[in-house]
């Protein structure tokens, strides 16, 4: 079993790489689980509808880290740890490189403040690949406009965050992945799924978590 | 001005103790506001819901406490920290005690751990005088099972602990007043609201935060 994390900025295609990797992986008879944060579970879902709505409720960013933190230590608890117990495959659309990226690259807590409550949420767990797709802000932001033009689904309070926040963002997930080579891989999100796909199951090949 | 937090086990007379202190407030013009914990903003009240409702959202002691600190750090940035700035007092029903007691004491979380969150959602902010309402679990239970068949309302998810989980809950804040004799007032719950006001206003004298 891997548990792989699928981390980058909105309309980086985290989405539909995992759709067909997921394709492949049941081609291959492996079993997985689709899962994502803020989310997972039912106590997750209800923390990411306060964490996502623009309303009257909006959070300090010290409320924010802890309400991701949260909805990670039920997610790690009741959903990852344990059907990685039982051999299945987990795939996370964002894990705790997240809190990394958006509360200390963003909203600048400090990395240690993150660090610690990423530790505590997780008991420890640590993803065995965390994805990176890589496109810049102004590429992100062409994506999600073509999407909501689609789709005519509004930003949420997140994705509303101003262009030098999704920068930070995007240079502290580069920065976490530099720093951790072993354990990340960085795809270039200008590429096709198709292309992505190839240079993923070539990695998960070399760590020989899939045969050839 | 002065921060005030009540703290103790349900049944103990909290509510009744701060609406007579309320009263000698405002007869004596001391602008105060009311609060609790968890609660006390838009954001903290949602995060209260997910709490205390006993459903599928059962939330694992890591995800608890961190609710817990998420809706603390919210109240402190927009109620508590703009109120003290304003010159007015603050009395909250719970406070970071309550985080060690129910979640270090009751659910077996290290002290360190508690005390490490408590550090950051409150970022430093502690109780001028942290007033304990002290009794035993079976006169707490006892109390509880008078209100449930008054008002006809059901206990909430920590309500309907065991009452282990309760005594451990009461010995961490006897212990958590013990070292800090001189931030706390520990009061026995077996007295009248009256007799305990009365206590109270004369600590609240002998600091000198109210004139004889």
């Amino acid at each position: 079993m891997a548990f792989l994390v699928f981390e980058g900025l909105d309309g980086s295609g985290k989405s539909s790489l995992m759709r067909v990797l997921e394709s492949e992986l049941s081609r291959r008879r492996v079993i997985y689980h689709h899962t994502r944060e803020p989310g997972g579970t039912p106590l997750g879902e209800e923390i990411r509808k306060i964490l996502l709505c623009k309303g009257m409720s909006n959070p300090v960013p010290r409320a924010e880290l802890l309400l991701y933190q949260a909805s990670r230590a039920q997610h790690v608890d009741e959903v990852i740890k344990p059907r990685l117990a039982k051999g299945e495959w987990v795939l996370s659309d964002r894990f705790s490189a997240s809190s990394v990226a958006f509360q200390a690259g963003g909203r600048a807590i400090s990395d240690q403040d993150v660090l610690t409550l990423n530790q505590f949420a997780t008991a420890g767990l640590t993803p065995d690949l965390t994805i990176l797709l890589d496109i810049p802000v102004e590429e992100s932001r062409r994506r999600q406009a073509h999407r909501t033009a689609q789709t005519g689904e509004a930003s949420d309070r997140i994705e509303s965050e101003m262009d030098e926040f999704h920068e930070r963002v995007r240079q502290s997930f580069l920065k976490q992945a530099a720093q951790d080579k072993k354990n990340w891989l960085v795809l270039d999100a200008y590429q096709s799924t198709e292309e992505m796909l190839s240079v993923l199951l070539k990695a998960l090949k070399d760590r020989q978590w899939l045969g050839s």
